[in-house]
Order: structure tokens, then sequence, then C-alpha cells
């Protein structure tokens, strides 16, 4: 029986061999705990993608085209955890996604959470990435990358916060920084390539996208959402439109606020009938190192507003819990799997994570 | 010892439960028997997403942005076979991704050949999809998806070949179809939604693939090809360029012509010495049902052409082997899984598929 050592015992006290059996006959189980490791192999039940939300937008001669939907990858694990979490990008999924063995192999928080025993979903919406068939033909052209993107990506305060880059000269990692280890250059190379055209210059983009989101959650169930950065407002209005969002997690997102509760300098506002869905699921904010005080002072009073109307809000600025190094893209960094267990206690906390 | 008895023994006679705590430890290992099956979890040593290729364009100040990617999403099995798969899509990755369970969970070539244990690359050309950071504004406002679109795809003769569509009358699909069965009418309105917005009016586009995809296997290693439709001529032109591809394996796709060989009404076409190349690796052509004759005569003149040169080239016209109702998605549909054995066959024939 020694086998068994090697394995571990899964939560019903079987060896995985023989979970492994039931598995095949499509049941599901609890893993064994070597399965949960970092370095285990993924054990999937299904995966692959779909479309959700869209119109169909017929002439008057019935002629038609299917468009305006968002685009999601999915990924159930064997013994998956009941809830699912949809990560929501800001600018390409590859913020979610691992790299690959000859680019050392880091693991994001896809890996990490479908590790963990969660059902994830990740999302392109409408008129992005995967899901560009949009209906309207997005002004591309003046809204293009332009030369200088990387410099205001690498170094903006209010972009990712990796250093500092002042051409000629290269790009300064700052110092500490959890970006991963990258001699050559590859791993800067690939987030700097890590975005999409934006969608977001017509004005029914962020309804827009509130309203495919609801229509994911009706076909997928009630689900966690993680947001980052641009993502955070619409994030922000698929929680008030949908009873289907149980919990928001957001890395350093954008805020919205209701009527009469406006920090200067803020815009996005909502009346406070809205505002209050937001105090009826837990919220945890994360912010990296280096965040702008001023931008840290709003997180404040975003989670102070929460809680002030009978909220459930946390604010995580990850520096107090002894993580420095952070930027904006902290699920992609060395530390991640840390950032991640902040994201697990927290949904733990909540009852969430339940099998 | 009786639970040796349900999973089965490995090649190497071990029972799976010691192989999967040796994986644990960086090792891959050859897959148990049921792990191979159809409805076994998946089990995954590694899997993400990177750019491959790319530009980067700098002004005179130093400004830079990186542009003209591709995408790439890859899918490592434990216990992997030695060389990968390469899936180049036509009009949308989800010709190669499997449906959710809440839309019947039809497993596509993904899975089927992460299964087969085969490492998968699904790819994203650049200004396409995931990878449309291009260098370029491209036209889509004269290149969007117009009202006509679904039927075109549905029932055009050069499209997609699903049935016969006239407004307003409704959808019908041809009988006996392979389309998979759809009550609800959801699994074509994924088809309907499996396309993006073109990236070929640029004069440079079927070059920039093929140096791309060329840039792609000098990272991952010499690969399979598996072209379909739209990318089957720059897959040809890739396979020319690239000595790393081992194989090509395309569904109904365009052709070029070595010069002075060129049949009637087509365009394509490449010097005698390059088109040669095509002829130092195995090539399997799969046709469907209901291909047009003339269609059907010019693959089959590819095919010898190729041949008369020297070549490996198969052409595989599914009905001759009693597989009917296929259309021109014929690796999303029912009988998936035969068309499969027949891509396998080959690959096995041609000593491809060693592990």
């Amino acid at each position: 029986m020694s086998h068994r050592k090697l394995v571990g015992r899964s939560a019903y006290g079987l060896p995985a061999v023989i979970l492994l059996a039931v598995a095949t006959s499509g049941h599901t189980f609890a893993a064994s705990s070597q399965q949960q490791g970092q370095n285990a192999p993924l054990v999937i039940e299904s995966e692959g993608s779909f479309a959700f939300a869209g119109k169909v937008e017929t002439d008057a001669t019935g002629q038609s085209r299917h468009c305006d939907h968002g685009y999601a990858d999915f990924s159930l694990p064997v013994g998956a955890r009941k809830v699912p979490i949809v990560m929501w990008h800001s600018t390409s999924v590859k913020t979610w996604t691992s790299d690959p063995p000859f680019l050392g192999g880091h693991q994001n928080f896809q890996d990490i959470f479908l590790r963990r025993k969660w059902p994830v979903y990740i999302i392109d919406l409408p008129r992005q990435g995967r899901a560009n068939y949009g209906c309207f033909a997005l002004d591309y052209v003046s809204n293009w990358p332009q030369v200088g993107r990387d410099q205001r990506t690498f170094a903006g305060a209010v972009a990712w916060r990796l250093g500092t880059w002042v051409p000629p000269g290269p790009p300064t990692f700052f110092n500490p920084s959890q970006f991963p280890d990258d001699p050559t250059g590859a791993l800067l190379d690939q987030t700097l390539r890590a975005r999409y055209p934006d969608n977001e210059q017509l004005p029914d983009a962020f309804p827009l996208e509130a309203d495919s989101v609801s229509k994911l959650l009706e076909q997928i169930g009630a689900s966690i959402l993680f947001t980052h950065s641009g993502s955070g407002y619409p994030g922000w209005l698929t929680a008030i439109k949908s009873p289907k969002v149980l919990s928001v997690v957001s890395f350093e997102p954008g805020y919205l606020w209701p009527e009469g509760e406006v920090p200067p300098g803020q815009t996005r506002v909502v009346p406070l009938a809205d505002f209050l869905k937001l105090t009826k699921i837990p919220i945890e904010i994360i912010i990296g190192d280096r965040y702008p005080a001023a931008s840290l002072a709003i997180a404040k009073a975003f989670v102070d507003t929460v809680n002030k109307h009978g909220g459930n809000a946390k604010l995580i600025y990850l520096p107090d819990l002894g993580m420095f190094g952070n930027s904006h893209i902290m699920m992609m960094e060395k530390n991640n799997v840390q950032v991640a267990d902040v994201v697990s206690q927290f949904l733990n906390e909540n009852g969430l994570d339940k099998h």
C-alpha cells in the first residue's frame, strides 16, 4: 500500500486512484491533496468556449447577422467548487493566463484557481478580442495602438506602474519589483502585447458589457466576478443589474458612487437605490504597491461608502500585508500565489468556496 | 489490488496512481487507457497563452509600440506525444473548441486531440481575434459584419453548406446533416457567432501570417498544421517557408500552384522550387459532403500535382468513407471523432504520433 502515501487521501478517505476511476464514469470527486498542488497536473472535466448574449439584426427582407456577443472560455475542473469565477480583463485575457514552458511557465490566475478547484470562465466582452464581431463598425482608426503606448503602459502612474522608461533609455523596473524574472526581456515583450484595441469609445459600451455579463450569468449560474482596472466600472454595473453576481473581487478598479456622495474628481454616479445593491454582496478591492496616494484615498472612500450603507467591502493594500513591489498587474506577478491566497481567504470567509 | 483493475495499466506497466505521483515531480508518462477515453478527465501538464512573432515600431524619440503579433493558446497534456498540432482557424477559434455542458457539451478537435495526448496550440493570426492589436488600422468599417452574413454562411456553396435558408423562411439543414442535434437553435446561434472581422484586406496579410507562424514554430518546435478553408492558403505558404512544418492536414482549403501548372480559374502561383517543398511533407486534404464538383476537381488536381512531383499528398472525400452529411465545418460536427480518426490514422501512417 505504499503508493497511498505517494498520493495522499481524498476528502472521502479513498485513494486517488479509485476516485479517478469514478470520475471516468461521469461523477466528480474531491481532489487529492497532490492534485491541488502548484505543479500537479490540471484535471479538467470539460473545457471549451462559447458566445454569450449578443444581438441578431435583420433587414426588411429577413436577411440577418449575429453580432455584439461576448466570448467565454470555460474550464471546469474535476471535483469543482459550486460557484464559478468569471475573470474579466481590462486589456487582454493574457492577464489571467499562464506562460508557456519556453517562457518560464509562470502560472497565472486561470490555473491557480483551477488547481484550487474553481470553475473558471475568462471573457472577452463584445467588440473586443475574440468577440470583436460587433454590430457597429468600431472606430479603430482613431483608436489604434499608437507609438508611445509601450512607455505609457510600463511607466504610467495610472497604467501598469512597472518602473520608469524614458526613451532613448531602456525600461527600468522599480526595486523591489514582483515582475517575473525576465533575463531576455521576453516576458516584458509579452506584457506589452497583452492588449487589444479598446472598445469603449461608443456610448453604449459599458451598459452593453453589464447587460452581456448579466446574460452570461443566466446561463452559467450565480458567480463571483474578478475585475481589473477598466473592467471594474462595468463590473459594478453588472453587480447592480444582476442578482447572480454573488461577490466582486476587483484589482485596482475604477468606481461609481451614489448620488450626493461623489468625491471630488469622480464622475460616475448611480441612484442610491442602485448603489445599495453593492451593499448586499461581499466585495474585496486589492491594491498594489506604489499606488498613488490620491487613488488609494478614492479606493478607501469607495469601501467606506459601501460599508456606511451596511455593506461588506474590504480594502487590501498589499504592502500592509508585507507584499511589496506589486504593480497594476499583480495577478501576473511573482507572488501571485500569495495574492491568490488573499482572495481565497476572502472567498472562504464569505462562504463562497463550498464544493 | 482490485483498484488496479479499475484504472488499467500504463504503457510502463505501473498503476496510474504511481504515475500521477511521478508527474507531480515534473516528469511525463504514458496515459492509462481510461484517461484516453472520450469522457475521461483531461489531464493537463500546463496550459496558457502567449503572443508570437510581432513587431516593435519606434519613432525618432524612441517611443514605441508592440503590434502585429499573433496569439496562441497552448495545452500540453500529461504523457504528451512529441510533435504538437497547431490548429489554425479560418473564422474563429470556436471551430476547434468544445461546447459547454449547458449547450450539450459536444467535444471538438482541441479536446479530442488533447485526449489523444497531442500538445495542442490554437492560434489567432495578427490583426484577428485576440491578436487584433495590429500595426495598421484595419478598415473594419468597410469590412464589418453585414446583414445577410448569416444566410451566406449557412447556405453558401463556398461557405459552410449547412443547408438552405431563403428568408423570410427559416434555416433548413440538409438531410442527412452531421450538424449536432440542436432542438433550441442555440448551437446554430453559436455557429453564426463563430466569426471575427476578417484581416485579409491588407496586401501583406498572407505573407505576414506565414511569417508569424514560421516564427511560432521556431519557439514551439517542429509541428503539424491543421488548416481550414481560408487558412489553407497561408498554411501552404508557411510550409514552403518553414522546415519546421512537418505535415499539413487541411480541411477544404484554398490552394496554390507551381508556375505553368495552374488550373483554369486558380490565381495563386508560386515558383516550382517553392512548390516542391510541399512534396517533402505528408499532406492530407479532407473534404465533406456536397462539396461542389468543380471544387472537388481542384482539390484532386492539387493532390495530383503534389504527387506528380514526388510528394505524399492524400485526398479524403468523406462520403467515399461512408461519411455523409458533413459540411464545411466537419471538425465541429456529430461525427467529428470519426473525422479525427481519419486524421489520427494518417498521422500514425506517417510516423508523426510518437511519444
